[in-house]
């Protein structure tokens, strides 16, 4: 049976690190990291992931900030906002809650932030400095959150075969090119499957290591897992489940179960990656105070 | 017997597309694509490639320049003049020809020029946008010459299964970028290997298309190529040739003799990927005329 890497208790070990982090800044230089969580609307899923920032930065004593724009807001009025948070030197990290209402242009919202400030490394500058191997950007906070996941649990992926299940923007890519460099904790033969590959199953198998991020409930199953893999499971999903008091369950993009018996290390569905998404978010929103006020990283 | 890809040939065909391009942009918008090539210093090989881009660029109708920097150029100095050049409205294309001497910066040189006019791609906002799949910035020359290759050999990417060799930021992770992408005349399934990848020979019999950018000669034998591959050859290694006048010959990363036998199609070296690489950065040179005069590309 494999062991469970437990995402919430790794994350509460970044989360130590980084109010400790915190705590230096103010004492020894009078800085407080800074984030704003910017909401266009009033979609619940996003108040909640926006709720859950700004309390866990308020936690790690940042200086935190919940920015609620109405859902009639014009382009205008977000990039006047953007612009003044960019000159705010209280602000080290912009964050606009993703997906905004339909009259936003999500990709120009981006653009206008300061690639300084941004701390969830949407900006191309920034997608640009990770593929290249620079250390001065910001890393997008799943695929950062699984590169700790795997540091904190002892898997070193050098020479290792890391198998990406999924190419999107957010994971697969950014996977990707963090497993790939030349650089500690990466160095891995990376292979990228995604839905035009043919004979998935032949890829699955090969893998040292699993990351599944394709959006598919339960995709990944026990025969096309290698006995012993490490196996990241990126997917939330709602399926119905008739017995539940909602009416539905959270469950992944791995058959968690039948995986469970093959894989030597698995991340469960909640509490595996979730947590890590928002404690990189708050090691970036440190990265960022310390980089704009010329400290070293 | 594998059937050549003629990089000539295809470069030659991409020249012509560039020449009626540029002339539609002289007849219909008065406009001249202009491509600076700045050389710092006297190195052999560079003042050759040098002096092939801007042959190039002028047979074109390109407003060429080549502007030559003293050895000893101080780093104000570059800078000033790339400062210049930004500013520059007859000029779209600004490359520094890699590598600068020792005093220079190189980075902070790329960082210097204006991303629109970044025909090398080597600007992270360009790398950036590559990867997240944007068609408004430039591809890197060489990657995006493999994709022409390919392209007008007729071998479609989709579904089938790439293994690069070779992780550079000027070949391996832009190829890998370009491969992976949910794009016509991508969506390949993509693998990568290097130095740190153990039993190489396992991931290279899988390439329905292999392409070779590791720089050690001769490195792909046919007993680490699947029958019917297609195999290209990023490489230009020096190796000793008594017999040749130089007392050198130029080889691929791919054993050509060997492998020819049991590819489907199969690249020379020189004769390749080589021509190509020239007749992107044309075609990146009027893609950014374009692009900096509000014109559709």
């Amino acid at each position: 049976m494999a062991q469970i890497i437990d995402g919430k208790v790794i994350a509460q070990k970044i989360h130590e690190e980084t109010a400790k982090e915190a705590a230096i800044l103010k004492e020894k230089h009078n800085l407080q990291p800074g984030l704003v969580v910017v909401l266009i609307g009033e979609d619940p899923a996003s108040q909640v992931y926006v709720n859950m920032k700004e309390k866990k930065s308020k936690e790690l004593g940042f200086h935190s900030e919940k920015i609620v724009l109405d859902k009639n807001a014009t382009m205008d009025e977000v990039l006047k906002l953007i612009d003044k948070l960019n000159k705010d030197p209280k602000v080290h990290g912009i964050l606009v809650q993703s997906p905004p209402p339909p009259q936003i242009d999500e990709d120009k919202v981006i653009e206008a932030i300061d690639h300084r400030k941004d701390v969830d490394c949407f900006h191309a500058v920034n997608v640009g400095k990770m593929l290249i191997g620079k250390t001065d950007g910001f890393y997008p906070c799943t695929p950062y959150g699984i590169m700790k996941l795997l540091e904190y649990s002892n898997v070193n992926p050098s020479g290792k075969h890391a198998v990406i299940i999924g190419r999107s923007n957010i994971v697969g890519k950014p996977m990707m090119s963090l497993l790939v460099q030349k650089a500690k904790g990466a160095d891995a033969t990376v292979t990228v499957c995604h839905s035009r590959t043919k004979n998935m199953k032949e890829y699955t198998l090969q893998g040292d290591i699993i990351i599944a991020a394709i959006g598919k409930p339960e995709f990944l199953k026990a025969d096309m897992v290698k006995k012993g893999a490490v196996v990241i499971d990126v997917g939330i999903n709602r399926v119905e489940d008739k017995s539940a008091k909602t009416g539905y369950k959270l469950v992944g993009d791995v058959a968690f179960e039948e995986v469970s018996a093959k894989a030597s290390l698995i991340t469960p569905v909640p509490g595996g990656v979730g947590p890590m998404t928002i404690a990189m978010l708050m090691q970036n929103t440190v990265k960022a105070c310390k980089i704009q006020n010329g400290i070293k990283f």
